[in-house]
């Protein structure tokens, strides 16, 4: 058989997860909580088991859920979507990002990917027949290189796939960002999928400014969210698309041969949830917590970093330090320090090494307190 | 935007159980149990989230459910896959299938399909710029037509989508459709999507042939397969895929970018539950009373049939007492009968109408006598 993705292997964050458990290090490489969800959640879902909501989903998801999921749009975006037209539940922000990947391009399409980017994204472009083009985010902070956006676009391309909070660098988009992309898709035929997973994780007072907050551009995008980031829950693989009607449409088209529907007692259980605006509302500040007390440990450790402004990660620096790869460097705090975390070179598409890592603060206290004493070693 | 599936509308499923919801009617249309699973199933999932495993499951599924899968089909097939590089755990059989079609089929491939068929084989194909070949079941009894699929077969043929126990006919392969389709794809590089999601429902002493049992076979198939069916939980969207390691090997690359993993308290569950046999190996009896029921029930009717020999499906034939299409009798039927059905003309691409309907019987006693109470007053 020939490969559809020669060059995919197994994603960087199977592999640093197998070996910190192979090696019994702390793992702060994948992005998923050390800690349990609320357990007010963890109840609700037995409920509904019990209940005997155990068959399929109606195919765009449970009704109560897409109704609760805009409201909570409304209250923090200001943009009311129609639950009936516009929301769809799926299996988690990975199956939302391919299917809204795969409802706009078509072989030859060109989509532009801002680096470094999630693993995901350029998979989906090519199984659909797309071409991926690649644009490094300035290298100094990592905010968007708008002209170099600007000189990727062309008559084919199709789509750009954007992320605030980014994964995984933490910069958050400004309303100038914004208006940019607005300015850039005016007149063309540009879509965007908006990767938003971590809309609820943005630090230092600043608020996360989804692409449904902007009337011009939520007509052309495709908003893609996460219940498993938001509540402590990544293994539940709940995620959601919010989309113009047309483009909702045929979005759904592409989910229903996807998986067809997703976790119904899963989704009782978030909806019910979902009413109390607290269990959202209080995410900020707690991340904010977890991630202060990680900087004060990386302060004393030799990297270097500029301070994450939203998602649970931090990236950190150690070029001054050493000439080896992020990768071999990686390998080497896991296997000796017994610290994971990611080499960043993985969210470039040719490997690029500007000698970073990223690690993922979403921890319990003492874990994150341990991992930095065991960085201090590190010279 | 262009559509990707412009003959795709709303699957007939989610039209006639919404309009079985609107109705009142009984629904025997979308093929999901009326009862709940074993509430020792139910409390395995409410204990697993207690114990706090809602993070992330490795891409390819827990290790002790792909193991206890792995067991499972040496005790039923006689073959034991290599659950590490030969069994992946995905979020249905929908999922399972639409990777497993992915991996195969490159624009310009042609993919034989057998109709009536299930609806989400076409669509794959197409979205990966496939060709699909529809070729038709024997009219009489709905065996495989070789002759037919022999002629159909060319240079550009890929692959082939089987599916037995049959839905919506309920044909069961015999030993001689395993060596017709060994002998015919032996030296061509044609591979095989074998949908077994009603693997343990098989009637009057027939057993389930999986094609995982045939050593030749086995090498070029991937057998999609569903514990949503199995147990009676469709609703909790966890299926799999067996397949030969190098093909495994792609289908995981693709899998890994749809939904990257599947519910991890659920797969900790289905693992635990996998352990006792029973546990499966009393389905064909369950189902077997329920299908006896059932016709007895059909019998009294003026509906015409042939005995269903597997699936949780039963078709029957109505065009001895009216010309009507089968869409226009389905609504009749919900609407004034109040028993919700699937039209077969919807499992064929060109809504071919040889005036049958599809009941599924997987709910409980009462229910069946009662839907069954009703269809007397057809005439
Ligand atoms: C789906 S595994 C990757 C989790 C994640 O978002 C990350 O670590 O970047
Ligand atoms: C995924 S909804 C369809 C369920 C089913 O398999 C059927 O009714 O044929």
């Amino acid at each position: 058989i020939r490969s559809k993705l020669p060059n995919t292997g197994t994603t960087i964050f199977t592999i640093m997860s197998q070996m910190a458990k192979d090696q019994g290090a702390i793992n702060l490489s994948q992005g998923f909580p050390g800690f349990d969800a609320d357990s007010v959640l963890l109840d609700l879902v037995a409920k509904y088991i019990k209940l005997g909501h155990n068959q399929y989903a109606p195919m765009s998801g449970i009704e109560s859920l897409r109704k609760n999921l805009a409201i909570k749009t409304e209250k923090c975006y200001g943009f009311l979507p129609d639950y009936q037209e516009e929301v769809t539940i799926v299996s988690g922000a990975t199956e939302a990002l391919f299917a809204a990947i795969s409802t706009v391009i078509r072989p030859g399409d060109e989509a532009l990917i801002l680096e470094p980017a999630y693993d995901s994204y350029e998979p989906a472009i090519i199984l659909n027949g797309g071409i991926p083009i690649h644009i490094s985010l300035n290298e100094a902070d990592f905010s968007v290189n708008w002209d170099r956006i600007k000189s990727a676009v062309s008559f084919k391309t199709k789509l750009i796939v954007v992320n605030s909070p980014h994964n995984p660098t933490g910069y958050v988009w400004t309303a100038e960002d914004l208006k940019i992309l607005a300015d850039l898709i005016r007149d063309r035929n540009i879509f965007v999928v908006s990767d938003e997973v971590y809309e609820h994780i943005t630090f230092d007072g600043r608020a996360h400014l989804s692409l449904l907050g902007n009337e011009e551009l939520r007509k052309k995008t495709f908003v893609c969210g996460s219940f498993g980031k938001t509540f402590h829950v990544t293994g539940w693989k709940v995620g959601y698309c919010i989309a113009p009607k047309e483009l909702t449409k045929e979005f759904r088209k592409i989910h229903q041969f996807l998986t067809f529907s997703t976790v119904t007692p899963i989704q009782f259980a978030l909806a019910e949830y979902l009413e109390n605006p607290d269990h959202y509302q209080s995410i900020q500040e707690f991340y904010e917590k977890k991630r202060n007390l990680f900087l004060e440990g990386l302060k004393q450790t030799k990297l270097k970093f500029s301070t994450t402004q939203g998602s649970f990660f931090q990236m950190a620096s150690y070029g001054h330090l050493s000439k080896i790869s992020d990768q071999k460097l990686a390998e080497l705090m896991c296997k000796k320090l017994k610290v994971a975390c990611i080499p960043v070179s993985s969210f470039y598409h040719n490997g690029t090494d500007n000698q970073f890592i990223r690690f993922c603060f979403a921890k319990e206290e003492r874990e994150l307190e341990e991992a930095m004493n065991r960085l201090l070693r590190l010279e």
